[in-house]
């Protein structure tokens, strides 16, 4: 299947770089071919990359750039590489970087955006976090997209995770009505790796970097005492991929909890008696779990509701090391228990080199899609390969650590623990 | 004033080494002279060092090591490299390390102690915590003399606290009574840097260094939103220099609260309208907290009593936390908060290239004396001298951040905050 | 096109695994499709992964693990994924680690091969190099294979480059011949990444990672000065991928000079008066050379011949320096100039996160082949997925920079080169 | 002995600091009091730190910075805390930043000043280098001098090595002279650590942790190999401090040869039989050597001589490396070589955080100095205590590694080579 990429109107102009993609080469999600029968491509994707000819002409073309949501280690690379790609391969007249997210985009809440120069941006790539600020939530679609427009404003690039991107699908359709061509490309940012369609979203290695170095820590804490248990709570609503990448880039995690494998405390296969089994064994253990893991435990406890009678959500990692310092102590057996919860710590050091790599090229092809006058796309990673994604078919889909993976075997064979607490 | 260091006899066996230190010189505690009048040295330490002639007859003597307390940057250089001098240098015949603390000199409580070689040490230098594994609390003395005396150990090395020196102190006397000429010798531990007449122990300038990269973390958190507020817990009891040192060498705080330095949160000068001034001003701010400071603000809080009505100390971290979000609430200012507590994270790392030589330095300083027929001391380093320190004498005195010093004024001066909140 | 991957026979066994991959899915090579027409898929690889019967019954099965060549960060990770795999998952009987690369396999130069068991190889990923050592070098296929039939050596795993890949191709064709089923399947490792069909290679990102930062000192000594000019010369004989990634990655690189692209010194879009002009436009420049780079212009200068007469290349990093200098001082403009030749700093530390995670997948996968029976190949990683590369296919094609691919366009956006002197 | 400070005229104007220390207060040289006898305190240093009155009216003062010679870590944390003191502590008009050391105090030669601004140095701690650009060389004292009174310069502060405080000295004599009341106040700057009457010079620990790191590589490299042999040259011309302290830190090293110690390669006690000895007997080794090591036997070689006939020194590392590989050679015993030239990588980094508390309380001291009117002196540490040094009694002394020292004992142990190589 294939989702046509929305295009603001007929390229008319030089492109001024040499190496150029036809917009007729498709990358397929799936690529395994049975030997017998029919190969099963699933999605196709555009690929992405400089096309022949702009839309815009870029000596009379004028970027935005908002970073939105929380931190993730590269976002300033991937502002400086938007503005490098704009200014000096393109030479557009002007790059605006809009502050605090998509507030900086509603002209009553948000302050004046900052323009950007290759001297303010030369060296901010060092460096965590955003320059341009962020924040959450939305913005009033309407009054946006006048302050867009008033500013001349042809395009406008969305670093953000799926509610940016579906709130900058809706800035350009808004546009569109009142005849403004403005281009949105978005750049996927989700530390936690979890966006559809996309094989690595920039800064999760960087995130699983740091997570393995705390995770050592833990071993040593562990290690030091008798009978040490460790537990370090990652990152990850609703996919497990840091705490699965962290335990096996770090090789001493003796269990790891991840929203998608759902697991017992109780019970003779429980997490609970395994954890014992393993204390009395060998002494220590070392825990990883993933902020979304085992939510039906929590609510299962019923014991915290909000007002309408909804429950709410209870912190896993409190929620374990109370079940885990009350279970040995019902069983008499001494340990000591230390708690890891490095969530800013991992997701605010500046882009590895691997990530910075990431960044630049996310970047890079953004600018790209966007002379070319697309919209309402997001630049993607399939299969090692840059391809255009349709902000609609993105909201679609989400991704997930698959039990029956090779990343999650990996995770079982390094930890040793058994395929399900039951 | 000198105090004697007790000898356990008269030393007679030559020692293997070249260079030999006196006995007879003396480190002053105070080295300021005035110009007119007369110095006041303060205590006089015996310098350490190896001597000319040895109590122990090494091929005959049996050494012991016990790790005590929480984990410091170093405890296996320390341990290494006692082991690399009683067996390299002095040749002594066997080297025991007493596993999990004092508990590990304890018979029925304790597991049987490992017996050092070159191999099991050779690389435990590059990893943090203790190889020994290690407890908190105490033995009963009579039980680990006895111990001591079974297994024929000659020399006990403690690396640990207060407690610990204090507790090594008991332990010599003891075997002194029974006749069993025991050399009691400590390594001081902590990673505060608190103890008295010590400038530096090992571990506290690493855990100064992992800090301000917490800090970082933070500051670009803070940096990264309007109104961010990131507020860091570091360790320090009753002594801020983990605190002090991070802020003067990350030079990002903007304010530094310790134990010695009390502050009032209210008031037209207390730490809340100073930072809710800061916010409005500049748009961020980092705060570093010493666990031990403000104890008496939660102590006026007064609601948290254990079963005998006695003020149950709250967590500083936590009530600040909550006092700010509070103090922004009720003001009406939006704020982001982020909270870091990253203690066993500073803690458990390995050494960094100047905790390593201070370790070895220490450790070997530590044989010298035992070797000589030194007991009841630990080594301590004096105006970058090292000397023995007798254990009473230790126990006399506190090392605290002073107000007046060089130190807190660097804090002052790199934050920019008031010398009170008052 | 698809080349069979060679079987020992049929396999029997049941796996101790609940996952398994089937023998009939392929991976092409080429996953670009066109809209119209049809596509080329290129070469189609099997995919890798545990099968659901093996050839060898494991708790008879000796496995061997070697490792040749030049050192690459993740080594160790490797042997100690191969063991835990073997050990734990399948249970093999024996473990034997061959030192000093094929050397070992020699029972006359080698020395005896070490018994590897979980304690051993515990902590080792956590350090650079190979504890198993290394060597360059083939050894002699019959006396290598002697002595793996002696030892009862039923699959041998082979980590190294191209000639050791080539090397194990015909011990296992020797075995063959004597009616020995050995399964040898290999690893590849090129810190260079330049295997073709193969994204990445273990340890390239780290080598990368640990570039940039020695390309961050390069940054700041050439402009802590005037007219500073660093050069620093990084891997890459054949393939320009660590100097490309290396300069994409830190963004602060000026020149990056790789085998691929050829280049001239002189005339008036040539390196030395582009450089003149930057340095006196800028006042500072940063270069980074592959060492294979510029061997045209090496031979031209037709100074080093050997014994025989063939041209004897010079280093292109000194030759480079002594041209720069030469030029700057000729010019009569002078400039402060510091070489860098870091490559064995770069090649000898621990896998980062990301290698590590691949260096156990890699291992893994390699496992299941072998104990699946299949032989005569190496694990491969193409769009992501591991596959079974035949090694003659892979000793028919090298990997080289596409001056034409995103990833060269990403070196000439960010350095700012034209992109060819000429 | 007291050697005083010279001092521009009476002190008049209030200081803005409430901590004040006296002028009257000395640090001895020596500290070691022996028991019976006279203590010999050497030379008396004046204690460093704010003056209850200042020479230079704040508001109306305007000081320069200049940083001269090679790179140290740190320097920017100098430059930074220099201004934050000047300008937010004493409130003084203006600070300059000279650029390209004394180049810069050069009208003809240097370029335009920058006016430094707490923006400007807002973030330069965390890179390495200078932002001011440094060069080797003295300046006309007629030109400079002439140049900063007509600039209104009051405070000039010096960062850099012995030469660059002997220009200081003149540059404030030559001031003198036309009655402009000129405070020259230096910063020692030496990587070397060499520095007499200092204890510790700002940069120097940070590049033992980097070396340090470096010999980690070098091991790994001796080590994954048979017979393995990497050499570490680094920083030590005339002191062999850094490679010393990297020994002792890292204590993977075998063998460390500085300058103060000399030693013979041949005889049966000289270095390379011992070498090979090592290696026959464990298969690897290590060696660092300081730069300025074993001078005397390039001499003794003889071969590169300058026109005026004088020895013009080889380089040692390759000296070495020639040496070494050639007697294995000569001894048939095949080896693999490793040479490591990481000086350029060891001193552009950062300050570690231990240096940047250094580099503060330098530059804090140096500004209590200068306001106060104290000229002719560089800030000094003395057993822990900022001091002043003049700069005359500065350039009269050395500071050495002592081989009868705690620290070269330390590297005897660490590394178990003999004592004297004969």
């Amino acid at each position: 299947m294939f989702m046509e990429i929305t295009s603001l109107g007929e390229p008319r102009f030089d492109s001024p770089l040499d190496r150029v993609v036809s917009d007729l080469v498709r990358v397929p999600e799936n690529i395994h071919i049975p030997v017998s029968g029919t190969a099963q491509p699933g999605e196709l994707f555009e690929l992405a990359g400089p096309r022949r000819k702009l839309f815009f002409d870029a000596k009379n073309t004028r970027a935005g750039i908002v970073t939105c949501g929380g931190l993730s280690p590269g976002l300033n690379n991937v502002i400086r590489s938007l503005f490098l790609e704009l200014h000096h391969v393109y030479g557009v007249k002007e790059v605006l970087g809009f502050r605090e997210g998509y507030k900086g985009l509603d002209p009553e809440r948000g302050k004046e955006p900052v323009i950007l120069t290759a001297e303010l941006v030369d060296d901010i790539h060092n460096e965590g976090g955003t320059i341009l600020d962020t924040s959450r939530g939305p913005v009033d679609t309407a009054l946006a997209v006048d302050n867009l427009i008033r500013r001349k404003v042809d395009i406008l690039f969305t670093i953000g995770g799926d509610g940016t991107q579906r709130g900058g699908n809706e800035l350009f359709q808004e546009a569109r009505k009142r005849n403004h061509p403005l281009a949105v490309v978005g750049v996927p940012k989700t530390v936690d790796n979890d966006v559809a369609f996309i094989s690595r979203t920039f800064g999760y290695f960087t995130a699983v970097e740091e997570a393995s170095k705390v995770i050592d820590c833990a071993h040593t804490e562990a290690h030091s005492v008798e009978n040490g248990i460790s537990l370090v709570k990652l990152m990850g609503r609703h996919a497990g991929f840091i705490a699965a990448g962290a335990t096996v880039a770090n090789q001493d995690v003796n269990f790891c909890l991840i929203p998608e494998v759902p697991f017992r405390l109780e019970g003779p296969r429980g997490f609970l008696p395994v954890l014992e089994k393993r204390i009395l064994n060998r002494g220590h253990a070392v825990i990883v779990v993933a902020e979304g893991a085992g939510q039906d435990l929590l609510g299962a406890e019923g014991e915290d509701k909000d007002a309408s009678g909804n429950v709410k959500l209870r912190d896993i990692g409190l929620f374990l090391r109370d079940k885990i310092t009350g279970h040995f102590k019902s069983r008499g057996i001494s340990m000591t228990f230390r708690y890891f919860d490095p969530n800013y710590i991992i997701r605010s050091v500046p882009a590895d080199a691997e990530d910075s790599i990431l960044c630049d090229l996310y970047a890079r092809n953004a600018v790209h899609a966007a002379m070319a006058g697309k919209t309402g796309l997001v630049i993607g990673l399939v299969h090692e390969q840059f391809v255009h994604i349709p902000i609609e078919l993105l909201a679609a889909r989400k991704k997930r650590v698959d039990p029956a993976s090779v990343a999650w075997h990996a995770v079982l064979a390094s930890t040793g623990q058994p395929a399900v607490f039951e």
